[in-house]
């Protein structure tokens, strides 16, 4: 689906067009455009790799998805590909968008995502004196809005640990807990997986060889890049953490399973006590004198009640109660 | 076993040939030859090194199989090994393919494997423009055939391991959990390890100094390339999601040993304290006035099922039974 | 909140002066400003900015702060960003500072951290000899200072985990050993993150391409990059000590539930075996002639005791109890 | 102890010889002497050292033995040592071979090894025109044959790990196989360091600057290399299988556990019912009318019995039995 | 404390000297001094400072002490510092040794280390034609001292982790045990610390860029490097080893664990049985034929005996026991 097909002159914006009269304004100096899809279906896919002159295997994979984030050069041109990762209910749901930057274009397809990137094209439209740098500008406008949109659900993950934390210390080593922990290292992996091969494309947009078409914006790309390695940086610590929980949650289970053997200990202590006396003196023997005694039975009962009463202090003195 | 020998030129398809009249058809301007076998024998494969002067030492390796994947050059000519990863039953098969490549041939040699090649070569036919880069097209058309092939093995891991974390958390923490995630593990290593080296090759095929004979195809092979850089990072996540789901098994079975002994305690109970009561009035003691009463057995009787009904009540409540 | 601005000459402090007169001094031959500030406000920023050129970006990085320790070059011009670790009760607390360091001039932008740089200046005006070398050298003092206090932070933690090992090979393997390590282990991660981007900046600063700025006080920044080499050594020492103290805590752990469950079957089997002599002597046979003896009870009873006061012993000697 | 001594020219064998008459045959054209020693003496090696100059530090390397593998180039002659893996009954055991390598000379010297490499030399001597090559030839056939040795070592590692795991998922998870995986652990760290110093040496004959002497042996020393690899990544499954074994056997032993406990509990509850019952019919009530029934003692005692028939039914359909 | 201060020309020794006459001798032609001290004053360091011109920040690190081991290079003079390790009873101590080396001087600087380098002088003075390459010969002489000193304590943790898994696999699965292990890995640690940065000193004296003072020498350091790789794979072999054998530890703890459960459980089994019949004897019905024989009573016993023995010997055959 076609959202959007502006050119540009100079920074400034001329007109919505149609796609078929892209041709037309690529003819006037210092002009390009800006072209965004959702969800691109392969016609539209093909109408503009014939007006642009895209390569097959970048169109090929803006249309199939299911790509790892990269940037391939196809002589001048770059074609780039970057993850949107969104929450759908607890669930990470990852989408792509796929950019094509050209001298005179730059074409943005988003695929399984919710929030597009109006909102970057409105801010680039305000800010003219930028917007003149062309594509590559766009382009670092689109990845950078990308990357911290990233940071929100890193924020979330880092509160879910802290919360599983809190539980887990708090004496809560239940299965769900478990769970907890496991369904959070999937998320990280998936945040994880957008970020690190970006920072290579990144890293070759800033530093060392930089495609010409980028040249000149080096400093924009070296602070994406700057991002890119915080959020790499809390994502390795959140990782560890999660590893550490899971072996530290095992030692806490174990200590939890040493208390309840403690606990129902005592508890066998306070039946088997009396159960032990009330055999005694179930004893058939001809000569037990208690047992003639007067108040041989409530004192017999007593005795087994005080020395619960005192078993019970014991343990709870020993912490086993 | 010779499954196919076929002449083309500039990416037509003239004849199929017997390997004697190979010779004379490399004569004709833009022409080569390109050579299936199966399981090839030694006689087979000795024709060929005479005919296209290949070297000795990769002959051996053709022959011998159980290479590591790899790109061997010998002057102007490649010779490569890949993986094939079939399924048999619910085990994976380990296959290879010897590929030898020079400016005018092509030779794949399969062994230990079901699946062919047939269906590479028909698409090539197809496609007389793009085979008319020759020898190295062929190549790139075999590689990324082989990779595609790794995909749906990736998948059915995926769902192997989705569904064992399923039973994990369902509480079927047994032998066969744990047996099945380690034979996972194992497949997931058969499958690294036709992916890693492969990269590799696939790395050298499209920067830095590539062979001569590849020149041109740079971006096909960048291509194949990317796609072994996302199955490698798919097996990654597998692999990781394996030891996590192993030591978080080891955390639910210890949980669930926890249950099970507070089970056994709580039944324990059951059955204790009516035996300590039925202790206390198996007490000779001369005066038990309980003893006389006309209801004292029914009402011992009753005081018991009481006392067990309530420490029912109180273990379900507690979650122990 | 600005802290300081002064103007210095060859080494030696000119006099503090106002923001708005640092053009005047700049003129001056080698002359350069230093100016300190505090959690620095925009207006404050956005003068600096104006009067010294500095780049949009490292503004904008300087004032949202929570960046990763790194090193900008714009154009001549460094832009440095470190991290300041303190103690907040038990707690560690991470500001940071970021430094702007040109031709003639040094900023500090303090953020979130008590302690400042005011014992830097002091330093450093003490020293024109070395002052001379400009603003790069007020850049090593700075960073000097940073790295050093690093240190006792360390030392704290390796107190503490010192502490913690002494508990738990003194056998308190509980709940508060593990949040103890839990916690260091986020306490080292703190400082790790501190230090590892640190490292990449010191080593830019003294080897390989050097920014001009900073030629000629190699050896200064290499000695910084000795500092942070051996810290990072002694945190991943800690790490790994953290890592095995946790893995270690757990057979420890288990070793103590083995040896409860003894203690536990000990106390239990003083219990049953009395309960059990009584019950044999609850038989109702008719003919039992130890029912019949004078001293059949007592003899029962100090049998019971006996064969207790055995089984103690026993237990004692295989230490169960 | 001299093995042997033998002059080689173009390839072919002129004669057996003593070494003193070493130097007189090197003045032909076209030659060059291969001396093999074994557990060599000083005397000897000195003796070696005077007539090939060799270098001082090569020789106290060759004496004193327990040399990580390595390559060492002094001047045009190279010092080679490599690792010889044995079986001596189920343990490895690790001797070493030197080797000297001059453009007239190649000097063997194992030590600690029973199988020697006079194979390797009725081989090359069979082979004139590759023999040829000289010195570097021979070096190549040695370490070819040094590493065709281990894997026999590593299939004997596969099977003895396969054998384990057989074990463990059978269910006998002793101490014996923990032990095993110890110990199997040991062993491959023996091969591990006999084969990845050895990837380095063969990576420096076959690319990058090659050491001249072995100038045009490029193909044959990258095929030792590729075989080096592949020994290094089945290594590598190895010692992850083995630690994955260990971790999934400590589930496997919990599990174990929960088993034996289940069935204790069983056990404990069929005696502990019939003596709850036996507890009941102990009460002194004065009015129990079963007491008086004329077949209420085998009736308890067959309700007993049925009772536990039930709870061993119940048993088994839970699989505790 | 100065402990000796000789100089030498051409390798010979001329005559021990005070620091005073230091500058006098350094005029002759191949002449050096060689100075050693032990825990050297900041008064002693400031004399040689200004004798030799030895940089600021190179004095500053050998009076601190506490460096990690390195080698800065300070215009055509090193300084290097490596770490001493002895054994103080059965614990391991770092000292440090501090070197400068220029082209008349090499001054040795130890620190917190009983054992000296008498020894290393003694052997250099008896071979004048090595010692006349200079002060890198000294150098050298004493890198390799102190790295052959690591053997021996490389050899005693080695021996110590042996002990302990002798203890262990001998069922000795106590605290002991691994507090022992804990330590051993603090104790490689150690000794790792020591080595690590010692193999990138020595890389830089052997290859790539040699510093000019130690030009020459080339093979010799290389001789050193190895050494430091055979450590330092010994030391990540034995880190290994330890890793492993806690694990394994854990798996053994809880077979021992399980063990100690069977026979508790055997245990009560032989209690139990007898209570049950016992508990069956004591009820109370009118009608029990039993209890009226003659020899009913001793029957009772005799069978509870029978039953125990058919137990022990039940459980024996099942390894409970």
């Amino acid at each position: 689906m076609l959202v959007n097909c502006v050119a540009y002159q100079r920074g400034e914006k001329l007109s919505d067009i149609p796609v078929s009269e892209i041709r037309a304004n690529l003819g006037r100096p210092d002009c390009f455009v800006w072209v965004a899809l959702k969800d691109a279906e392969a016609s539209e896919l093909a109408a503009l790799q014939e007006e642009f002159g895209l390569h097959e295997l970048a169109i090929e994979d803006a249309q199939k998805g299911h790509q790892r984030p990269k940037m391939d050069e196809y002589g001048s041109s770059l074609f780039i590909v970057m993850h949107l990762i969104e929450y759908h209910g607890s669930e990470l749901q990852t989408g792509e968008v796929a950019v094509f930057v050209g001298p005179q274009y730059v074409i943005s397809a988003r695929r399984d995502a919710q929030l597009g990137f109006a909102e970057v094209r409105r801010r680039c439209e305000q800010e003219p004196e930028l917007l003149q740098h062309g594509p590559a500008y766009v382009l670092y406008a689109l990845m950078d809005t990308v990357v911290d949109r990233y940071f929100p659900v890193l924020d979330a993950l880092t509160e879910e640990i802290e919360e599983i934390e809190g539980r887990i210390f708090a004496g809560q080593t239940t299965r769900a807990q478990i769970e907890a922990l496991y369904s959070l290292k999937r998320k990280l992996m998936t945040l994880d997986h957008a970020t690190v091969p970006l920072i290579e494309v990144a890293g070759k947009l800033h530093g060392g060889r930089v495609p010409p078409i980028c040249a000149g914006l080096h400093d924009y790309f070296r602070d994406v890049y700057d991002h890119l390695l915080r959020l790499k940086q809390s994502i390795d610590n959140l990782r560890d953490m999660v590893a550490t929980a899971i072996s530290v949650n095992l030692s806490l289970i174990t200590i939890q399973e040493n208390e309840v053997t403690k606990r129902l200990a005592a508890y066998a202590g306070l039946v088997a006590v009396p159960t032990m006396i009330a055999g005694v003196y179930g004893m058939n023997f001809a000569h037990m004198p208690e047992l003639q005694w007067r108040y041989g039975y409530p004192v017999a009962l007593a005795s087994m009640a005080l020395i619960d009463v005192y078993l019970v202090y014991r343990f709870k003195k020993a912490g086993w109660l």
